[in-house]
């Protein structure tokens, strides 16, 4: 997306929260938050939330020298919702429209987002499970299933830790053969990589490719000619989160967004209200 | 104060919030932002954030062309608070200890504040009044009290317009004579300038005097000589309000900050709880 004024304040907060997560070096906490006030102000309506974010936290590496910031918070949210899968998957296989169950199961594992909340915590994921039936739902349920029925080649895009353990829900909800899960091309946030996703049998399940891009969302130009090539053959593109909505609602594809509304822009951009489990369509040209 | 980490973003966010309250001009909006950006990004931590927003502020009013921004909101919060000022006069008159009601009624008015909370409604401020009596509140009433009661020269540094309606409760539980309230030397945000404190009749309670700045707080070095004098002269001061609080807590002076705490800086700050009613006593030099 074009940068939106309202990004700014929160990208600056989110830099600081990061280089707290990564460091007690508050020398380093200081001058990421100077480095993100400084792109910030230099930056311009061309760009986008994750592009700046990818910076920020390239920066945040280098300054470190930690690989993956994340890696600890990683391994715990997806070791916790493996722990859950049993029960979510006997849920979804008894449940009155399995489909529409794992879609919704799906879009409640996007609350594992360490980008917008740091804090998050175990309880956080229990409750957002608890609320997954009783949420606000949006989208055109109907509309997803038969296209996916009837897609030869699906590219699911992939979001967090955590979160991919519940994509395996409506992965296994569709096509068997047909499905390609693409993951980020290195760590940034607690994003999922090629690791992370073999970590919870992603691999087992789909074929598994990564984007060759370390942005947290999926700016075309910086992935790989392999991804791209993929995202351009794909008859279906599932995109789950709000980085990937941010970075991909402009695309020249049609593109189903699985994502909960978690913030002010978001929300305006779709016209739903903030906690909203979104299925939203993007069809690339006009209707009609 | 020094400037703390966290009070950059919430600045960064609280430029563009003001630029949206003055005017529709998206121009105006992303220059604010901008300008917001670079000082924060400029900035060393000397500086306090009432500083900092006394720069925006006066380029949002130099880009709009509008003396006073907040003009017409400021004149809704006197109109509502001398609406309610018969009944909480009543209130105080009629309650056991009139002296500790008054200062509780007192720091529940410092909820008027648009910088910190720029969509304040009315509904907010009549919120705040039902539960002044059940909030938590941290100070030493006894020791308030029996200062004020022995002091000569009393100085009330106000702050908010709305807020100074409520300041009268107190100041009217004041030995008469002693009191000087002063205001802000010029418009910012929504705090109290020597035509608001008319107003709503302080003028009339007690001697009232501007102290010769625009800041949203009580920067010493860029108040008039005169109100140097009488803060300098005081026997004690009475300071309303986070600004003055972020600006003064590191004084010469023994002052009294009366507060909601409001913000987790503050929070950390004080060591208390966000939402607390607070009388924080700041003994300038060590006790003992």
């Amino acid at each position: 997306m074009n940068l939106e004024l309202d990004c700014i304040s929160c990208f600056v907060r989110n830099a600081l929260a990061a280089a707290r997560f990564a460091t007690p070096d508050t020398d380093v906490h200081e001058r990421i938050l100077r480095e993100a006030l400084q792109i910030a102000a230099a930056s311009d309506s061309t760009q986008s939330a994750p592009a700046m974010s990818q910076y920020i936290h390239r920066r945040l590496r280098e300054l470190t020298g930690i690989a993956d910031v994340y890696q600890d918070a990683k391994q715990r949210f997806n070791a916790l919702a493996l722990e859950l899968l049993p029960e979510l998957q006997t849920k979804v296989s008894q449940a009155e429209d399995p489909f529409a169950s794992a879609v919704r199961l799906a879009i409640a594992g996007n609350v594992i987002d360490l980008g917008l909340n740091g804090s998050l915590k175990e309880v956080d994921i229990r409750r957002s499970l608890q609320e997954v039936l009783t949420e606000p739902f949006f989208g055109d349920m109907h509309l997803f299933r038969t296209t996916l029925s009837t897609a030869g080649r699906i590219l699911y895009l992939a979001d967090n830790t955590g979160e991919i353990v519940f994509d395996r829900l409506l992965i296994e909800q569709l096509p068997a053969g047909h499905v390609t899960v693409a993951v980020r091309g290195g760590p940034v946030l607690n994003d999922a990589t090629l690791t992370d996703a073999r970590a919870v049998g992603l691999d087992q399940i789909a074929e598994v490719i990564d984007n060759g891009s370390d942005a947290p969302g999926t700016i075309l130009d910086d992935c790989s000619r392999a991804f791209q090539d993929c995202f351009n053959r794909a008859d279906v593109i599932v995109a789950k989160g709000q980085g990937n909505f941010e970075s991909l609602r402009n695309a020249s594809r049609n593109i189903f967004f699985l994502l909960k509304i978690k913030c002010s822009v978001v929300a305006t951009q779709t016209g739903l209200a903030i906690g909203t489990q979104a299925l939203v369509y993007h069809h690339a040209a006009p209707i009609g």
